[in-house]
């Protein structure tokens, strides 16, 4: 941590910054500029030292050099964290496909998609039991009753499958039934929600806060990794902005960036991250190209029926297509789609 | 809700159109454009309904023209709603000022403050016991200690304090203590949490998300209203954009937005709407020349050795200033600042 | 400017960014911290410097510590700058009321609303002879004729006027009619504008960017007193944000930010800030109270005729409503409504 | 275009809205719905129109329905557009690289770079003449001299060139020169330019503005469109928002959302659009993937001797990886990347 002194603040006032920052146990090291006198802060700073000290009289700035996240940070961790889920590699050189509706709405409609995507290629089956909902007075999910269902679209199809928890009270039994349990991008700091699922010892996707920024989302991450629970898998799904075009604006980008920071596996979620179905075959190929490690596509028999999100859910067919697209996409990175688990069982 | 049909789009899709809302029980009105056919939706739509429409083959755009939200809206309750505690009315003529340190350190820090606000002129006693914080290495509050030590200064002061809760297992224990329980901006979509504090029959304070429009504000209030507690106030606390001089962006024209969509009442927060404290005193003056029935300000005795925001924290000093300038202003706007609660007891 | 080296970076490559430093001319103060070392820049440091060393080997971070503006900030003026138009004072203890049509459609139209705002005690006429639009198609003003019959409104009532300039070829047409020249949001980084409009010996008003930080706002303005101008006003109009129940989001908070950094005049324009009629009134009193040095306001005989904004404006009666609120506002801040230029006249 | 009357409105009311519409020389039909009335207006509307009618008593909502743009519209034109460019076909099957150094310094810098850029695969070269900077004490290009140093490097590898123009004045001889005449991101809504560009009779490359909605974007391309220049490309590189990490958020998505609404060529920026060297190759190949038509590129001979956009900047070794990489990408899409022009020469 440095701090920057006014121009013109007197010996005083830095000494006082000094005073301070030894009163706290730690050494500061003064450095006279021609325009700025500076201060660095030696030792182990935390967070709240910033703000502590930004207060003092003559201080300009306070900068902090070290990331705020440690667990989380590729400097701690240099090698790729791999997250395995019945036999499949999260964050190696597989790329791997969750598919299926946003919401399950009945044991028919969970099976039919779930048989489809596994048909064409998908590894994982998403589907939603506990959903949120802008207004009290949408659809709100089929709860414990939608848990089952996927239970058994999992025992007929042998897909492991995903699906959100948003309640603290809720995480033992999503997690008794659920392969990987995902926390959606409202509750990406809901700190008890985080610290809940942190406690678990099975596999967590952590999508990223609607207004989130990159540091804010891994230290999100870093909530679960420092309660002990390391698999953990990110999901870029959009953020918001002033375009009206998309529902949000998928930041392709953060894929990258976060490979860079962090360990951990990032997969994306053009369906939520574009809000428009024709929209969400370019972006899986483009987020495949800039590195993500997996996709998430919400996939429906009849979008146009669909309780929740229809305009972005692919039809059977168009989830195809995007399939055989997606495999010269990955080989052309130098990777390929997943086969375990779906093929394991076909 | 209005369906505009695509240019070129076959009178067969205009007819598919018409037989689906008819068959899920409403009337349609088919309208020949020159450009656009429209087909208008008669009876009591449902939110699902304009993705569904969305999908049918030859729709351009379904349009809703009623708003979400019923409870919550001025149409639905004409008069401004007033919530009372401890003898206030929130959301009447008076101005009703919560002052408070952002979190409660100490029994002798938040005594202090109490004892000092009550005498500038605040009514209500903040004071954070459950405390958000991004990082899980930062200060994450005293917990029910804390609480306790606000019921301690409210039996000392004579004022009522407003507290937040964060997780749905904690409202009922909150809510035994506190006089105000809040909700803090990160769990404005926290819906577990909000059906708990709608059962509640005690003063609730929603404050705005992070990144919400007004109108995802006034369906999150409609979760607490259509629980049965009436007992809502809304808080404005800034919002995320793009600027980098101030901590968010206080969104201080939301006051007569809200004010003209519904007849809640609506306070500012322009200590973290700022994240300055040098800020805090002209946003605190604009948003009652703008109309806020009240206003949150984080006050404390040593903001350079705050545990949390001292950077936005007003001293003893600032805050009785602050309190000298609103008075003239909200006369001016045919107010006064409310007396009630602090009079009392003093 | 301060240099974070890398932790475990080499001490060959601190050495050679001292080594860069010192080519360049400048002072290198190398400071070893437990976790980072950092090198501090002595001297007259310049804005390329920090991508030059951002580049070099082991360089973790590079952060300018000074403000990259000088005769805008308060560092360089301390007292608050006047700008001086017709008898009146921008910037000193009154406030300055700038009204009229968004867009000057016709002598009538003009005139009316000229005579109608400076009997309700506008200082300033406002109207646009040169109009940008964001379609081709739409209305772009009457241009020079415009002009001429702002020329005709200011003989008639003695009103100065402020009106905008678009093309760098325009301002010297622009400036010799009018009293203010006003750069709009759209060109605020229109460099080639900003450097004509420094040349001038006039006022100029500087509208912030739809979305340019505050910072960025200061240094266009280093852009036109740079080029010697130093008669600068600064007008806050709204950012872009996601928020879409109002047109823009008046940014309220840059008045006392502005008022901080720099010296130069700051006022409002909830019109184009708002885009509403009804947040037009709250929002002009919300500004004055956060210190604004003057408003300017959009009026029209008609606003459902308007050719232009026409649901931002305010009719007569409004008008006059807001400045019977606005008087006892400027009063509770120890401030009053101009009436040089309007009683000089009357 | 479609009224949409209040709950409540009168028949007077609607009566009212009828009338304005046929004075206007347009029909109306009014629809009875259970909750509203609703006038769709038939015949040719025009944009102000909306403004007017929102301002008629009992008025709700109004609602275009047609897109305001026409000649950037696929429905107008539905086949892609193709911009022919020395042999080079723009928004054809052929993916188009154009590279260069952000700026031009001298006439060795740029030669090595163009030599380097073309013997990689590039098509085109970039360098900056004349350069925008947010601060006047930057460097801001060398204006003609760079100009002739870019027909020089034209006149050594055959390869056409792309450069920005940022005043009217300045638009004939940089179109004297260049090959494309590029309009930069702060100048997406200077309308006096767009004006001047749209008159020329070359190819014109349109830069996203920094907060511009992708309709705002066609509807600048419109500006030059409706001056009768067809040889029109647009570039996406990046939207401001409140994620820090990257200096803008490059938005993928607009890529095939333009393709979509528009039949004109689409290349992105990755170098702008990201801001950091290590995220342009995975955004360039991203970008590929979602169906770009071409690349824009900064690509440096010491970036971190660079004077602009050091950061930004490729490599020689590096931009050779990317290329390497980027031709199994572009197959995989069935594409592949353009080697006419180069080729030619070589």
């Amino acid at each position: 941590m440095i701090v920057v002194m006014k121009i013109g603040s007197s010996q005083d006032e830095a000494g006082g910054v000094v005073k301070r920052i030894e009163e706290i146990g730690l050494k500061a090291h003064l450095s006279q500029g021609v325009e700025h006198t500076v201060i660095g802060v030696l030792g182990q700073t935390f967070p709240e030292l910033q703000d502590m000290l930004q207060m003092l009289p003559g201080v300009e700035d306070v900068i902090p050099v070290s990331k705020p996240y440690k667990i989380a940070s590729r400097e701690f961790h240099p090698e790729n964290s791999i997250v395995r889920v019945n036999g499949l590699a999260i964050g190696g050189d597989e790329v791997v496909i969750m598919a299926g509706p946003c919401a399950v709405e009945s044991q028919e409609q969970l099976l039919a998609t779930a048989q489809e995507v596994k048909a064409a290629g998908a590894n994982i089956l998403r589907g939603g039991a506990f959903k949120p909902s802008t207004s009290p007075y949408h659809f709100r999910g089929l709860g414990l009753e939608g848990l089952k269902m996927l239970v058994k679209a999992r025992e007929e199809t042998g897909m492991p499958f995903v699906t959100e928890v948003m309640a603290p009270g809720d995480v033992e039994s999503v997690a008794r039934y659920a392969d990987i349990v995902q926390i959606g991008t409202r509750n990406m700091q809901n700190f008890a929600l985080l610290d809940e699922v942190g406690k678990l010892r099975k596999p967590v996707m952590l999508k990223r806060g609607l207004s989130s920024t990159i540091q804010e989302w891994l230290l999100a991450a870093e909530y679960i990794l420092s309660q002990g629970n390391e698999q953990l898998i990110l999901c870029e799904r959009g953020i918001r902005t002033f375009e009206t075009a998309t529902r949000n604006t998928i930041d392709i980008s953060a894929i990258p960036v976060i490979k860079r920071l962090s360990h951990l596996p990032i997969i994306a979620d053009p369906s939520h991250g574009t809000g428009k179905w024709y929209l969400v075959s370019p972006m899986a190929l483009a987020a495949v190209a800039a590195g993500a490690d997996g996709l998430m596509i919400e996939v429906h028999p009849n979008p146009d029926l669909a309780l929740k999100d229809g305009p972005q859910s692919l039809t059977f067919d168009n989830f195809r297509r995007l399939m055989s697209r997606l495999a010269p996409v990955a080989q052309a990175m130098d990777r390929k789609l997943a086969t375990t688990g779906a093929k394991v069982k076909s």
